[in-house]
């Protein structure tokens, strides 16, 4: 049984560096970005393209994407081809021995799996704010605007490839309010939940 | 500041127990089935028919609750006579000193709180079913039936007044799948939290 943790997250609610701070504390590694070099080796796509379309869908609407013209009847588009990988590579990674994955719809991915904790980080939109802006610097949008689109688009991502709810608490073992409790004490509670399943 | 924390449960996950124990942990009272007794002192109805009412909206829908007959225009029926009263005893009770209030949209009715950890608890149909049949004995319904029931009336109950979605993770700031991490981790795991907010 190879113990592995799935992290969802809002965009700039600290999820990434939650998960990466939990796999150092339990000692497993972490795997996040690695996984877009690895789509971009098997698919040969861009890394560029596969960060900005590998958990986001291109059109906020599933009528929007079925509506795409890239979307041909029966072929697979790219971004059906980065699902296709990402998948591969995710289920793989699960074999290979306990870890933390960092987005890409690895809950879902991984859900026939019984050793695997499901978790969900979150947080209000003002300390989401202050720290896409701490990390990625001023933007022409509005940092209310990017939290928005990126949310709204990871939200249709998930929602298209996995026909289940974004950030519904059901579908999560943990969900965490990282604005509220600060990431030390996200970090503490899903190390401290690891124990258990 | 009274450090307060509120549990909104899925009927059968346990949440009840859990407040209790986190309550007993911290050495602070817990509020559940007492605030029932205030409100029928306040309001003069009974204590089952609160019991009945008091979380469950008797109307699956908003539809069907506008469409009630005991809901004349302007004026006050059993249902809101009940919610103005919790609240005011939720309100009061939240004054008093530290505490655990589990159900009745506490999270909510607290919500310009600073000192207010939301709690939302649920769990897998499997594990819920096993709880009620052992709790409140067989039923000429199904457990899946009574489940499915008893959280759509909350659910609806929960957005009427409130007019926000129950068990979306972003609305609390920890959600916990008793099923998956058992009643006692999830009581840490609460209690671990409180130190912070």
């Amino acid at each position: 049984m190879n113990k592995i943790i799935t992290i969802s997250r809002q965009f700039g609610s600290g999820g990434r560096a939650i998960g990466k701070a939990v796999a150092d504390k339990l000692g497993i590694p972490c795997y996040d970005r690695e996984i877009i070099g690895q789509v971009a080796q098997s698919s040969g796509l861009s890394e560029e393209y596969i960060e900005a379309t590998g958990e986001y869908s291109m059109h906020r609407t599933w009528l929007g994407r079925a509506l795409s013209t890239t979307h041909a009847a029966g072929a697979l588009n790219n971004e059906d081809l980065i699902w296709v990988e990402q998948r591969k590579i995710i289920l793989s990674l699960a074999e290979k021995g306990p870890c933390v994955i960092v987005g890409r719809c690895a809950d879902y991915i991984l859900k026939d799996r019984s050793d695997v904790l499901t978790v969900f980080i979150h947080a209000d939109d003002k300390s989401r704010a202050e720290r896409i802006v701490k990390l990625y610097g001023e933007r022409a949008d509005k940092p209310e605007k990017r939290l928005k689109d990126k949310d709204k688009r990871r939200s249709a991502y998930y929602k298209y490839y996995t026909e289940t709810e974004w950030g519904v608490a059901a579908n999560y073992n943990i969900a965490l309010d990282s604005g509220a409790l600060g990431i030390d004490k996200c970090v503490e509670i899903i190390a401290c939940a690891y124990g258990v399943k």
